[in-house]
């Protein structure tokens, strides 16, 4: 009786054993798959619609993508400006209450007509000479790349915007609850 | 030996089969119960104080009970304002510095006396027609579906802010450390 | 056989259950070494170069270390001018578009000359009054208790910023894909 327990004990516990890794394994994998996606996803709110702020969701995903995550941006309130025929390419740069600009000015120079024009002038001639990619290549790499574009539903009604309004190649408008499910299974979320 | 093997071990791999996959979801239950809460959460750091930055926290916490899920929002720096008795009935949208705004003004207009008022005028005219919530109404739906409201007690002292200052049916001041440990077991995290 | 089996079964089931227990925790344990840390993490995009906007970041970083998290701080954009020499001593406070402020003042008053001086004076001196401590102090209890300090090389070269124009003590600067790496493991990320 001894002898049949322990020889079968080891054999069975061998057996037992490579079992329970196997589950655990596949147990872990189901989980996660269910809970945070197969790979890791970025979720960014984008609310704001000047120059400065446009540059950071979208080299953030667009740099997502390439490193194998998932990524969404959801443009709400002004935000959305960004998704506008024509806006990519005319978005402005405010030096306005931003002491910490390359070229700071007093803002009583900064609020004069014609200093938001210069400094997003100066900017974009900074960023083309430093070979840094355009919002509109961005938006195109972006597109590309697989990013989920979200126009908010709820804004465009605000606002009275059309769909027709906004740039192709967007996904659907979408309201916050449709981000929120998808931000919580998200490993990085975050406001801009 | 080799027939009591096969069959006892036929007999007990289901057995062990199933005591695994019982054990492996307690274990994921406890562990994701332990880390996570049993149901997704979502924590905001409140740090602005303009009527803006207010809508995005109090949209995005309401949408989240409403979807099931655990919402906080941790009013700090300037976003302390919000609370102060009668601040959510007189937030002030800025346009300055704002060119995204549905009516974009040059900044030299937008620093006169009056614009801001005008622009916050505007803003609420089309949220009232739009039958958006306002502020008070997104506090007050707020409180009633447990989202919690809480002051930041260092942003208190500093401001020298008394707790009789700030409207009812707010959580105790809490501080950064208890909002870290909220937010860790958070599956999303903002900073507004 | 009969009783062979039971007694046989019943022994080894507890030693199965056992080993099941074990492995299972070793698994969860592996699993969030691998995905997540050994402890919770904090990572902040710092993209704001003024006094208001460097105070919560460098808070909540030596707050959650305080708590045992590890936390991160990567300076891009605006928020890489908080790094330069001298900067942390001369951050300045805009009180103009916050309409929040403790001392909230017209924005044509705002944008004068001094203005910004002068709210930034009121600030450090609050501060100072109420014993908070001041930027360069957060920044070396952060580099003391191992806040990590990422420079964003993309904003460096963008800018045309030497190593040699940023304070001592800090990581070496990386790019926007070493800080989602790290972010995608992280309990909390934010953007400020």
């Amino acid at each position: 009786m001894e002898i049949i327990e322990n020889e079968l004990g080891k054999k069975l516990e061998e057996r037992i054993e490579a079992l329970i890794d196997r589950k655990v394994e596949e147990a872990l994998r189901k989980k996660f798959q269910d809970r945070k996606g197969a790979v890791p996803r970025l979720a960014i709110v984008v609310s704001k619609g000047t120059l400065e702020a446009a540059y950071p969701p979208l080299i953030l995903a667009t740099t997502a993508i390439a490193l194998g995550m998932e990524a969404a941006l959801f443009f709400t309130f002004f935000g959305l400006h960004i998704l506008k025929k024509g806006a990519a390419e005319s978005l402005r740069f405010v030096p306005l209450g931003n002491p910490a600009t390359p070229m700071p000015m007093p803002n009583i120079l900064s609020v004069l007509p014609g200093m938001t024009a210069l400094a997003t002038f100066m900017m974009k001639k900074t960023i083309q000479e430093k070979q840094i990619a355009s919002i509109p290549e961005l938006f195109t790499i972006a597109k590309e790349s697989g990013v989920k574009l979200w126009p908010c539903q709820m804004t465009m009604d605000m606002m009275g915007i059309e769909r027709s309004e906004l740039i192709d190649g967007l996904d659907e408008p979408v309201g916050a609850a449709t981000f929120l499910s998808y931000a919580a299974d998200a490993s990085i979320s975050l406001f801009v």
